[in-house]
């Protein structure tokens, strides 16, 4: 999808990858019967891989992740067989929402191969097909963070997690999209066009981890791996209704993974994207327990520790951060959660959770994340020969975004600092009456569900916690609903960007797509989120 | 001591300073017959104490912290006794070695006349006295970080340090000098002048740190606490036969410290400073059990945890960093502690330890510790209306301490990145054969004993384990012998540094001088560090 002004060397460049990508989909065995497809496609694809692929596909790819772990285990499935299903699978996934780089036939298969071989499963992920953003070093193979500059680059190194889900015995079948630049909560760039959403097509699966998003949404995979630095893995999870959980900054490796250059104002972390709860525990569990702080200076030495809930839960509700109200739908959510919760007045308190002071949060890590006012950004898309996308263009366009000198970087961190040490005294003083303070906030995963191609701009409802380093899990809660999501006429917005959003929601639009919310708990308290995740979970009626 | 081209606004402020810290001393009761003091000073002042003080109080700070805790849990004596001896003793330190910036006689006293009336301890520091280096916040009280234009600035905010000291039982009772800026290994300043060493008056005691070091050789304090960004507990503590212990940076908190403006390229740790041992485990113990993360977002939440020791530790002799040869006594020292290793084959495997391009780590950290060239710094001084000292000169001289764009900052942080990852693989490629990578480094604390003042200019055999982010103690070993460490006449210097440090040696004025090494660990491994402290001075014949 190069632009008109792109010149006959990046058209090569943007062909080369293209041209790795269809061949490695060409590969898949026994292709795929693509001309059985509808057309035109309806807007909600997710009904269709039904349609076209094989019964026993079906089945293995409706498993979770820990199923499909036992089915391995127990010899229902071989390694291969589970392995060929999601070749398949992914491949038609390709076809339906742009969402992968490449896949990986041959390399997943001899794995696979490999692993059935053994008489002894090689650890906990023994055969459990996992997907992996592109930008993620993997074995030599092109990664470009969305930059076609990076097309050419030496691709030499593998990401850190990706080897200790290797020795835990994964199988690396797939490679998923991601925005230009990383830093879009959409999935769009001018080397592999745009990712949608299988809910609705006119929508966004969100970014930047969108190509994971939209592949497990069609369960093309059920366990992934993304990165958030800003709401990259739980804006896309909550846009497709699977589960994304942020670890706090230091648990899990960035080592390997390709980005522009940039400062070290707020430091995203890698994670798990999942069809399943239980597989982020699973991720999690894995990773942590295999000591991956030895191989990375820049980790914390804790283990994915036990975790004691209190008898009763103090969960605070975010309905608002003070600047956009979100729409309808995921005031929808929040409440139908929060009634879920006080039916077991036992086991939850529910309070609210007055923001503090989030657009001083705001304005700090518009600050940080482009230290450079993207000078570096611009360059990279100089060489690549390439144009700004419209999210890219965005940022390029952010009053708040400039260059700076050391001394502005050394206030911008102070006040980054300063607001951290609030909050988490704000935090704690929830207590301060019962000495109890609260265990976690439910806030939105962003103001609106899925948003329309090149409309997600605002990233506070994920932000923040990548500012404040606490740990974030997106959960699907529900769908939009015309009927029940009505937009509410009377509502006067308080700002600009509180108008921009207001004006951008009609339900027609949004029709289907889902929502999701986000369970924030203190910095490293990670397990604790997981734990409370599966305490509301409950509550709400899941097992 | 403030320099001839100060104005009259600068004498004003630094007689504030000293009257402040003259009138506390003049309220210590009874007190000291200074009046009998030797005039001159010998060169060495240890023995004088014991020619002034009264029998209860030499007995009473002869005691280790650990001892004392006890003495006032038995009630042998009580916690204002105690108190009241440590106030004379670090008085008359002061008179000796200039080490002080304040005493605290009527809160020191009042705090410990509390604690007495108490049934039951507070906690495990109960009526033990702690002295503070003076930058540390303490409840309003003045802090300069040795700058005379922050005599004047907001005191308000007290060390997070302190405040757990504070809650497990500490008297507060003295505060410690400090060089301007905090970047010396001295300590001088235009507000206090010269802390002396008081094994040999003609030495420096170190810095950052120097005064806790001065007062704790003297037992004018069995634990103070000090802060090591550069090796500024660790050479201090080297430089007078105590111990000190710079934590892996994010267990100890730094909040509530005043420094000048700065980046976090290199951050550094608090850490406590003691006359025994067993005075850094009680520290650390003490401190990182009260789960200080709760309060710092800034901390990682390790508790101090149970430790096992290998059968066999594998300990590896950093002889010679590769771009400065240490001195004779230290030469000695490293082969003292080596030969009583090898006494115990069955315990200790010795090796060498080859270092990895510490060059390159003194080019990233002379590039990370001054960002902006010290503009920062120097403009302080600017409103300070006072001269550098000359280590502050000296800093100010160094052909690598310029002004960078933040993009050079990122190529700074990049190669320590990418330095510290390779530090990280080197270490634990010394495994490869056995299964079993060095356990610890025991290296120099500096190229050599404490140096005469104004000469400490060579940071790395401590700053390299900052950037590293390793914990290092630092433990007595020797003292400079004349006869012994003779100064090698063939010794050809590499490069114009080690020339530096070779001419400077001379064993007639490095006479009485303490030698101590430091004991280096991986990355977070602070309680191995301590344990392996312990095995190695029982293989040396201590306790």
């Amino acid at each position: 999808m190069a632009s008109q002004s792109t010149s006959l060397a990046t058209n090569a460049l943007i062909k080369k990858a293209l041209d790795l990508r269809d061949d490695s989909l060409s590969r898949i065995t026994p292709p795929l019967a693509l001309n059985h497809l509808p057309e035109p496609l309806p807007q909600n694809v997710r009904g269709i891989p039904n349609e076209i692929l094989e019964k026993e596909e079906i089945e293995i790819t409706s498993l979770e992740a820990n199923e499909i772990l036992n089915a391995i285990r127990t010899k229902k499935y071989s390694c291969v067989t589970v392995c060929k299903a999601f070749l398949r699978r992914a491949a038609l996934a390709q076809s339906l929402v742009n969402c992968i780089t490449e896949v990986l036939p041959e390399f997943a298969l001899e794995r696979a191969a490999y692993l059935d071989s053994l008489d002894e499963p090689v650890g906990p992920l023994h055969g459990l097909p996992i997907s992996i953003k592109e930008h993620h070093g993997m074995f030599g193979r092109m990664k470009t963070c969305g930059y076609v500059a990076y097309i050419d680059e030496d691709h030499s190194g593998v990401s850190a997690v990706n080897d200790v889900l290797w020795a835990a015995g994964a199988v690396f079948y797939a490679r998923t999209t991601m925005p230009q630049t990383g830093m879009h909560l959409e999935t769009s760039s001018n080397i592999y066009g745009v990712t949608l959403n299988p809910y609705n097509l006119s929508l966004t699966p969100g970014g930047s981890s969108g190509g994971e998003a939209a592949l497990l949404a069609l369960r093309g995979s059920v366990l992934g791996v993304g990165g958030d630095s800003g709401g990259s893995i739980r804006g896309p999870a909550a846009n497709v209704g699977i589960y994304g959980f942020k670890p706090t900054t230091g648990r899990v490796s960035r080592r390997g993974a390709r980005v522009a250059p940039g400062g070290d104002g707020i430091i995203g972390s890698h994670g798990p994207m999942t069809t399943s709860r239980s597989g982020l525990s699973l991720f999690m569990r894995t990773y942590c327990n295999s000591q991956p702080w030895n191989n990375d200076p820049a980790l914390v030495p804790l283990p994915w520790r036990e975790v004691k809930l209190p008898t009763k839960l103090k969960i605070a509700f975010l309905w608002n951060d003070g600047i956009v109200m979100p729409h309808p739908p995921v005031r929808r959510a929040l409440d139908d959660v929060a009634k879920a919760l006080r039916r077991h007045p036992d086991r939850f308190e529910v309070v609210d959770w007055v923001p503090l002071d989030h657009a001083k949060a705001d304005d700090i890590a518009m600050g940080l994340y482009f230290e450079d006012g993207c000078r570096a950004i611009k360059e990279v898309l100089k060489k690549g020969g390439e144009q700004p996308r419209p999210l890219t263009q965005w940022i390029f366009d952010n009053e708040r975004v400039k260059h700076k000198t050391i001394e502005e970087v050394w206030e911008f961190k102070a006040r980054r600092n300063e607001y951290r040490q609030q909050y988490n005294d704000y935090w704690l003083a929830t207590g301060d009456v019962d000495g109890h303070p609260v265990d976690a906030i439910i806030s939105p995963a962003a103001p609106g569900a899925a948003y329309p191609h090149n409309k997600a701009t605002y990233w506070l409802y994920t932000s923040q916690w990548n500012l404040l380093e606490y740990p974030g899990s997106s959960f699907p809660v529900t769908t939009v609903d015309p009927e029940l999501d009505v937009k509410d006429e009377s509502y006067v917005p308080k700002n600009s960007r509180d108008r921009e959003n207001y004006d951008l929601y009609d339900p027609i639009i949004f029709k289907d797509a889902t929502v999701g919310l986000q369970i924030i708990t203190r910095k490293f308290e990670d397990e604790k989120n997981l734990a409370i995740l599966e305490a509301v979970e409950i509550a709400m009626g899941r097992t």
